[in-house]
């Protein structure tokens, strides 16, 4: 007898799996307590070039069969379809499904869960967030003792590597994207990674997880990097703060809160010194306080690791019984729209370098329920001066109206920067 | 139907996990598939006061009687007997173990395990290392489809709380110790902690679990912090090091090296900024490369949380089926000596201020097989100057004997200090 394993895909990561399934078998077949047998590796072409050390005869491009041969069927083909049709297929046959397919969770994650359930078969995605960083066992075994409240991160490491690029050596936005290109660190279209899609398809799947609410993609309000420049990170730098690509996923008292965008963070706080393309994950629960989760998010190797600790988890079910924890959507918490979200921003101003504008416009602020914590003035020019105002927690609703009203006042020359800021 | 619990202990930790219990009680069961009933609370004596939101119904002083009761038995009243006694017999009974007992693991682990696997029961033990840190999770599944190189962390909080008062203020040892006391942090007794026996508890249990092999407390050569001054810990800081309290386990050609001691640290690793008294962990693994583990190590919410995540565990197991991962020793790999571990050392010797001296002494060095990184000498008297040497990976047993010949020789007047260093 023998656990038997399908790949689908043998790129990148899918030889970086086959590669390691045969150096470390024995330990494997210890730790599962079964030998794991790799049955067959579905391809597009069979015969593009690969790794000498990829076992050409175990290659098919019948991926739909070769998924009714498995007891564990790893998707790494990536995209939608033909994934979630080979996927939900794996699942009604009784096979584990072992996947690092972001996208195909953020858009059908229910619908797999569900069949998976159903079927009473695993599904497991540890490589679809944040690679080899651990954070889905994290949040679906290691706090399952605990009440989640935030879960916050850098899992895009692209965006990480240009924004520490554009710190560490003042690279524009475009030159620093250039690099990660050359690199090999960010694609042609660059759009996924430096808008925000990418992030806002894991927080998505991290949000599920800690609050036990069905989480999509649609429900994350999304701003990437493009606007950001060398100027605004010095300045931040200045003050304090690192600029930080942030997936935040927060428990207010009315529902979820989430968010994806460029958001301040003090230099002493663990998300500031994550450098180059290296991911982290914070959480923050009731009980365990604040813990971090530190490591790659991509590449090869890492990916692979992450897929195969959960084929030894699933081939360990296969077994022994039992199986992976569910996906419990039991707390159906409400989901905020983007002004009902609450932060502490970090709001620039220009104006009118003369006596009263202060008061003018702590009190336009305060007439919009939000309250100043910081401020601090510089002068610009002669005639005009720059405001730099940290505020407290306040409803991103009340913050907006305030700046909008604050534009229009006579005192106002420009509203230079809105950022939103965490960790303080 | 219910999965009923018996905790053994009501301190800190008990008392937050018999609240934590009930307060997320629906929660709990969700995750668990079934109500946790708490079924009853061994303590020494039931009348000393307790927390107002402990059920004293609940409590009793025949512990033994209590453990026949319940499917999981969470053993919190640390130490070696009775602990010992009662989770054999819980064991034996068939009940689930959850603890956070690293005295008893460290020295009854294998009989425990043992025990357990002829039951066909889990034992739990996330707590015991690093409180909240989900460090055994990591090793006993995150990794387990990758190749542990290296497990190397901050195990204690106690001591990195000192090491970073005599950092951060200047304090010395004696003095930081005693805030530490003062603020509870440290017991009046400080022994198991300052002098790093508790921290060797925690690393044989993580080697344990990282390279399939039984490690066992008196595996580890321990140092602790002592002698440390704050001069050295400056000394160390204008060199771009800190001083950290390293448990570290590394697998090496010929076998486990094993330590616990005061290591040098370079300032831009993850392990330099843990401030305060968190704990953190990183583990070097074949395929993942560098994780890190960041969190709190101690306190009653936090590892009550740890607790917890193992009952929720324990618990799904009952109702589901299946197992947590066993103790595995299937490497059985050779535990090196301390003298046969190899790693980069940094000596400081105060020497003659004359010509040649530099010549001899680095000889005396490569005659030993120990090899110069670095090197940077300073004015220490008219006479004497300071000699600091790092040097690349060598063997522990021919850094020694090349100090002692070095001692011996009459241009060297003393060696000042000899320190590990990791992470560069």
């Amino acid at each position: 007898m023998s656990v038997k394993i399908a790949l689908l895909g043998c790129g990148t990561v899918g030889t970086a799996v086959a590669k390691m399934l045969k150096a470390q078998s024995k330990d494997f077949a210890q730790r599962a307590g079964d030998e794991l047998e790799l049955v067959g590796i579905g391809v597009r072409n069979i015969d593009a070039p690969r790794d000498p050390e990829i076992d050409r005869t175990l290659l098919t491009d019948d991926l739909e069969a070769l998924t009714t041969k498995a007891d564990i069927v790893i998707e790494l083909i990536g995209g939608v379809d033909p994934a979630r049709t080979l996927v939900l297929g794996a699942i009604k046959n009784g096979a584990t499904v072992v996947t690092g397919n972001k996208a195909l969770l953020a858009a059908h994650g229910p619908e797999i869960y569900e069949a998976a359930a159903e079927a009473d078969v695993d599904v497991y995605y540890e490589a679809a967030v944040a690679g080899a960083v651990p954070v889905v066992y994290g949040l679906r075994e290691s706090l399952a003792g605990d009440r989640v409240e935030t879960v916050m991160g850098i899992l895009n490491g692209t965006t990480n590597f240009i924004l520490d690029e554009m710190e560490t050596n003042g690279m524009s936005f475009d030159d620093a994207l250039k690099l990660a290109q050359d690199l090999g660190y960010a694609e042609a279209d660059p759009t996924a990674d430096v808008d925000g899609h990418d992030a806002a398809a894991k927080i998505a799947i991290l949000a599920s997880l800690a609050f036990h609410t069905r989480v999509s993609i649609d429900n994350v309000p999304t701003t990437g990097i493009r606007s950001i420049t060398a100027e605004d990170i010095a300045a931040a730098k200045r003050d304090g703060f690192a600029i930080k690509l942030l997936g935040i996923a927060r428990r207010q008292e009315a529902g979820i809160e989430l968010s994806v965008e460029p958001t301040l963070v003090p230099l002493d706080h663990p998300l500031a010194s994550v450098r180059g393309s290296f991911n982290s994950v914070v959480t923050e629960s009731a009980g365990a306080g604040r813990l971090m989760f530190y490591g790659r998010g991509a590449g090869g190797d890492p990916t692979a690791s992450a897929v195969l600790s959960d084929v030894v988890a699933g081939a360990s079910h296969r077994v022994y019984g039992g199986r992976a924890p569910r996906e419990l959507t039991y707390a159906d918490l409400p989901i905020l729209t983007p002004d009902e979200g609450t932060s502490s921003f970090r709001i620039e101003f220009e104006i009118e370098d003369r006596t009263g504008v202060l008061t003018q416009l702590s009190g336009a602020l305060a007439d919009n329920n939000v309250s100043i914590s910081t401020v601090r003035q510089s002068a610009a020019t002669e005639s005009s001066a720059r405001l730099t105002v940290t505020t407290h927690e306040a409803r991103t609703a009340d913050v907006k109206s305030a700046i909008e009203k604050i534009k229009a006042a006579d005192y106002v020359k420009d509203v230079l920067q809105v950022m939103r800021v965490e960790g303080n």
